[in-house]
């Protein structure tokens, strides 16, 4: 029979023997009566060594932190013990040692430096704090699968070796591919156009990368993009569906985190749709007027958006984007080919996702490659597809730790990534 | 007002006028009249071009298969059109063109070899047989994610890029980050296994790689894998948790999938619990008393698996692997250290998933480290997670391709993957 886990334990084992596996939590010596807490991940019980068997005790070395053990007692209740009973050892097996010095604090109560958190990962993310970033990441992967689900999206996989035909032409990471020289994808962009030909709506959520030399607390080289690509779809629709799972995304996090967004701080927070629409060039007025000169062909940096707080909710669209800001893919406005039919979703002054219309016409494809500097060759397998079908379209991308990161107010995406990559960490 | 679709076209929209919007499938020209299929991902509708709005017809250059249109039009109930009605096109708008020589025939009907499909993969997935198949590969990954939600295992997202400690030396890919020499994961071997310290029971959906050079019908170079990881379980308790999971996924395919079945020619299936376990050991012997011979050392090639079909159930687990056939984290067993608490689960010849208690002594996993050829230096940063209170654990990983290509009879795990990646093939 395997053992019980803590917190299976309920009033039907009362005055019954037991045997319980966990972690041994905190240990409270007192000579001739031990007392430690028994954990598993969502709850505990406590356990006291009493004569005769504290001599047992002493003999196997006693207990420290972290160690992992089964108990094997009788489970009495108790008026005095925080849960209402405890388990009166009679055997404990050792199943593994924990080191004596741990490098950090696992109960999360001795501040550490998140440099040092993240060395030290796993012993991370035994605090309340971490675990509880992780469960509202596990509501959110959910989320989004529930609501594509029920759009009729279906869930697709695109490579991450990728041969020819990306995005950009920087910020890749390159190697050898049995004598061929291949990539790591940017994003799934050109393949989630592209099968929108046999599935009309198609998501996924995936891990890509960018050889960029960032050095900011939102920016990392591995990351993972939740994508969306419509058929006969705009920028406006795909907007509305964006903005619909933001709010489906933040109704299930209320919901199901509670506990998680308490341990937090945070407040449970829900957008009302729509969603404020702000274009690019009203935000460049609006700053101007208080003396921020953005530069031309530049992005507006957070520090700027910040200064807009009053007049921007929590979440905005920023839309109608500069043609030169955005990637050859995306569809210019009719009436202002300077102009784009992109947009932004910010939440605070970070940016969590950005989409448009994309260019279906392959000759108009064909010539904005070559205006942004990109040579068409490279996406010839790209271009072929675009006469086999292809209509108008639309799609946008949420970078999952950035969403994770602004909806719990964290101050550096490190903390939403179990073991995240930038320029200078490549361990654990 | 966006356009409908044609599936979205009911018996409420019979004689109004509607905007219809979708892909021309086939074309029939008599002349004086033309009709044509207008076609969603789910349905169709019969368009007719009739006079005298058959000179727009001809003005417009008249349409092909693929071509993306929206149709203005009365839809009208008729005897004689499939669909109990036909709409009466009144108004066309072209909104993409389509090549007049496709490269192979997007209907499926004219047979292409399946090198040539994947080379035009987008018109291959028009095809009901391909679009079926990943139709299929959506139930399976919802199912593998509920399933997982019910057991109350975590998801977690691990990293691609590594800096050191994998699971082997060999057949990783390499390349330069910022200066540093890192490789493509194999697994997320390593990383599941420290995560149970925190979450107990985890589990991942994601995509591995792997440098070896094969030609057969069953690997490739880039592959999802769908792995669990379970605290203070052995091989015994996660091959039940693997077998359940096995039977939810055939049960969900079943109840969702009828159709594509259908399509694919395959009877739906459901597995009868628990599966047959034989050991390796008796595998070996029985083959032996049939005359075929397995060097030692060397895995069960499926052609001799394929003649013990008599003996095994369609499912089976394979047990107790010799230690030498297993990684170095695999536990040897207890009476035996030439075995270990390992499976394999089988469906007919092929494997589908491996696993094994692991050990989770940090001197005895230095030990086998080093048996195996391997350094454990560059295994520091793994085993001293092991002093964190690692629990005995097990887990199990499945090959999502693998496993859709035998549950759905397929010849080639190629077919099973949107964009394969061999070592012949890296576009598109």
């Amino acid at each position: 029979m395997r053992p019980l886990r803590p917190s299976s334990l309920s009033r039907d084992h009362f005055n019954r023997k037991v045997r319980v596996r966990g972690w041994v939590g905190d240990v409270r010596d007192k000579g001739r009566i031990v007392f430690f807490t028994l954990h598993d991940r969502q709850d505990w019980v406590q356990v006291v060594v009493k004569p005769p068997f504290i001599e047992h005790y002493r003999a196997i070395g006693g207990l420290r932190r972290l160690d992992a053990v089964i108990v094997e007692g009788n489970y009495l209740p108790s008026k005095i013990a925080k849960r209402g009973a405890e388990l009166v050892a009679e055997k404990i097996e050792v199943l593994s040692r924990a080191a004596e010095k741990l490098p950090i604090d696992p109960t999360g109560r001795t501040p550490v430096e998140l440099p040092k958190r993240l060395r030290y990962r796993i012993l991370d993310l035994l605090s309340d704090r971490s675990r509880a970033i992780f469960k509202v990441q596990e509501t959110v992967l959910w989320a989004v699968r529930t609501f594509m689900r029920k759009e009729g999206a279906i869930e697709v996989i695109t490579p991450k070796i990728i041969g020819a035909a990306t995005e950009g032409g920087a910020d890749l990471f390159t190697f050898d591919y049995f004598g061929m020289r291949a990539f790591l994808a940017q994003s799934p962009q050109l393949y989630k156009e592209q099968l929108v030909i046999p599935f009309e709506k198609v998501y996924s959520i995936d891990t890509f990368f960018r050889a960029e030399e960032h050095s900011t607390s939102r920016h990392l080289n591995e990351f993972v993009s939740i994508d969306y690509e419509e058929a006969f779809a705009d920028w406006r629709d795909v907007m509305v569906v964006l903005e619909r799972l933001l709010k489906y995304i933040c109704e299930k996090i209320s919901e199901e985190n509670e506990q998680e967004l308490n341990t937090l701080g945070v407040k449970p927070w829900v957008p009302d749709l729509p969603l404020q629409r702000i274009t690019f060039d009203e935000i460049l007025d609006e700053l101007k007027r208080r003396g921020v000169d953005v530069q031309p062909g530049k992005d507006i940096p957070p520090s700027a958006l910040q200064a807009l707080t009053k007049d921007l909710e929590r979440a905005y669209f920023i839309t109608e984007w500069p043609t030169e800001l955005r990637p050859f893919y995306t569809k210019p406005c009719d009436d202002d080919p300077s102009h784009t039919e992109s947009f932004d979703l910010n939440i605070g002054p970070i940016e969590v996702a950005g989409g448009s219309t994309r260019i279906h016409d392959p000759e108009v494809l064909a010539r904005r490659i070559r205006e942004c500097g990109l040579n068409p060759e490279s996406f010839q397998t790209h271009l072929e597809v675009f006469r086999w079908g292809m209509p108008p379209h639309a799609g946008w991308a949420i970078g999952l730790s950035r969403l994770l990161m602004t909806l719990l107010e964290l101050s550096n995406i490190r903390e939403a990534v179990l073991f995240p990559r930038d320029r200078w960490s490549l361990i654990p």
